[in-house]
């Protein structure tokens, strides 16, 4: 099955330089509005502050070690990642503490997650004795390790405090593993659209986490840290008394879904990732056809808004998108005009694309690798 | 905004090695099950010679040189991308005969286009006279082009042969342009359901490529190629008489959307493309949750089933999948098992990784770079 490949070598021009204004980006590509990017990063970080909650933001939404460093920049403690091996790009970029926010998944990511620690300060997750035995084998540097409970989500992690304590006995018997504290991340609870409600159910998660650690402590056993939250929660996170630190992480870009929320004025973000498509087609004159499909835009949570047009973007194909005029008297885009998009959901369209065009007034200022972009081991 | 990274350097191990069984493959890690896929490869040239219509595999569902390659040694005449910078890797591959089943989009991207013409034979489809403007300016080699009609997708394409009529004007004024043909692609007919009605959408569409062909022919203008057709159609498509070529791309692979279309027993090629996923996590000892999820596998026609075990696919997290069991008397997966998930939709889920991993008889066999991943432009 071996393969020789001719010399043949075509470089792909680069979709954009700094300087060139937004008009001349060629398209799909990813954006970011660095005036609006700039602004999520202060107000996220001057809340957590403000409540003397650790700001970790994590870096499976954006997987692009220049967003890293300026989170960090503003006061960041590190970031998570989801994956062993999303980490290493921002180990390499000189990210020097990194949370895997999720289990470790194999004697082979143990060893990857050793490797990664002998650069930077590592922790992880863990539910279940087996991940501690790989950890314990696997490490010749030490290693925080966090218990993740379940907090309501029925996803990873284990539901009271007795099964924290069976984890905790082989944990403390490794030389080489610290017991950190708990994760206790909900998921679900972002995106729950109503306010009161979102609210509700992120109080019954802080009080899971809350009654766990208070039973903890009844037996001697202190959390240092109790990680968990997100962009949607993070009001009701910072306000319960019970996480040390946040993980917030689409706040940074905001989407389609997220802006569909409820929230109190302080707490809504503002959308700063865009992707630029144009129009390749108007087929007979009736349609409009654009450039960009599910090979540019993740559509899980469902299709992207077109951005202060009245146009409705109904329907994508692998590389194209149907779009349609909300009355037919609006003017018809013309075959090659820009139209930006809202993603649906920032995480998995950030995972599509290799660069991120990062613009200021209409203007490219910097290109940035999504470096992480497809390490999910 | 300057970035110096410090020199820390990190190699992720491969996700396998020629010669491992299954059993060690790093996960999430996609696969391509080799007697099956040579099957789907054989089985689809042997139709179409038969038939005497060229096979021209679209190359958007594998974005794999290897493939294109096998395809090409099995009889195809070549391949179609549906991007031109997608093109890039198969002509640096050797491929040297590749159709743009789509618009030029830009007069960017006709540039690209003729710096791949002097490579390999490239044809491109166009459907406004911008387009054939944007060609006759950047080309300085021949090139074969296709004006795109609708039958009945209304996506592109023009709808009639007045239209048609009204692009071979500026088309044929142009020295380095030449008129090959007609494409007539309906993407929607590849997915309905009923194999009656799908042979009835399909029997349409090649009808209005008939008369599209008639009248021109009427007028003197004869289209040597015309091209379209799928994995979901081809059975009509070769029987219909109108399509000298067809595009089907998803036969190589199959994907759970296609196993759910009803087709007589000659038309159903095998499932030969799988996720494998690892459980990563049994919570409290009840839940089922995989290391896969929206970073590894697209959603946008459903999620993955799980390959030969009563267990579903119930949920899609950015890493995770959260699986149940359809019986609560089955074996309970435990912590480390491997699953095989076939993905929903086939060529989004390639354009999430950078290799297919292909083995036979449950050893890893190759690697090969699905290296046109991501090349939207």
């Amino acid at each position: 099955m071996g393969m020789s490949y001719p010399v043949t070598s075509i470089a792909l021009p680069p979709a954009a330089r700094p300087g060139d204004p937004l008009d001349r980006v060629d398209t799909p590509a990813l954006l970011l509005e660095l005036d609006a990017f700039e602004r999520n990063v202060a107000r996220m970080q001057a809340a957590c502050s403000a409540a003397g909650v650790a700001l970790r933001p994590h870096a499976k939404a954006h997987k692009t070690p220049a967003i890293a460093l300026a989170q960090i920049r503003a006061g960041a403690v590190g970031v998570c990642c989801q994956k062993i091996s999303e980490a290493i790009p921002f180990v390499e970029a000189g990210v020097r503490d990194i949370h895997i926010s999720n289990e470790v998944g194999s004697p082979a990511k143990a060893a990857l997650l050793a490797q990664l620690a002998r650069h930077a300060r590592m922790s992880v997750c863990v539910d279940h004795p087996a991940q501690i035995e790989w950890l314990a084998q696997a490490l010749d540097t030490p290693l925080d390790v966090f218990i993740e409970i379940n907090p309501g989500q029925n996803r990873c992690g284990v539901n009271d405090a007795e099964a924290v304590l069976r984890l905790l006995g082989p944990l403390q018997a490794s030389p080489r593993l610290r017991f950190k504290g708990l994760q206790a991340y909900h998921g679900k609870v972002q995106h729950v659209r109503s306010r009161a409600e979102r609210g509700e159910i992120a109080r019954q998660a802080a009080d899971r986490a809350a009654s766990v650690v208070a039973a903890l402590d009844a037996r001697g056993v202190r959390c240092e840290v109790v990680t968990g939250g997100g962009t949607g929660s993070v009001e009701f996170d910072l306000a319960g008394g019970i996480y040390t630190e946040v993980q917030a992480g689409s706040y940074v870009f905001m989407d389609a879904d997220y802006a569909r929320n409820d929230y109190a004025d302080a707490w809504r973000f503002e959308q700063a990732l865009f992707l630029a498509s144009r129009v390749m087609s108007v087929g007979d004159g009736s349609r409009i056809v654009l450039d960009a499909g599910l090979k540019s835009l993740a559509v899980d949570t469902g299709l992207p808004d077109v951005w202060e047009r009245p146009l409705d973007y109904v329907s994508a194909n692998d590389e194209h998108g149907i779009v349609n005029k909300r009355s037919p008297e609006a003017p018809h885009p013309a075959l090659g005009d820009l139209l930006l998009l809202v993603p649906g959901h920032c995480d998995p369209t950030l995972n599509l694309h290799d660069e991120l065009i990062a613009f200021r007034k209409g203007v490219v200022e910097a290109i940035w690798p999504v470096a992480a972009r497809g390490l999910s081991r």
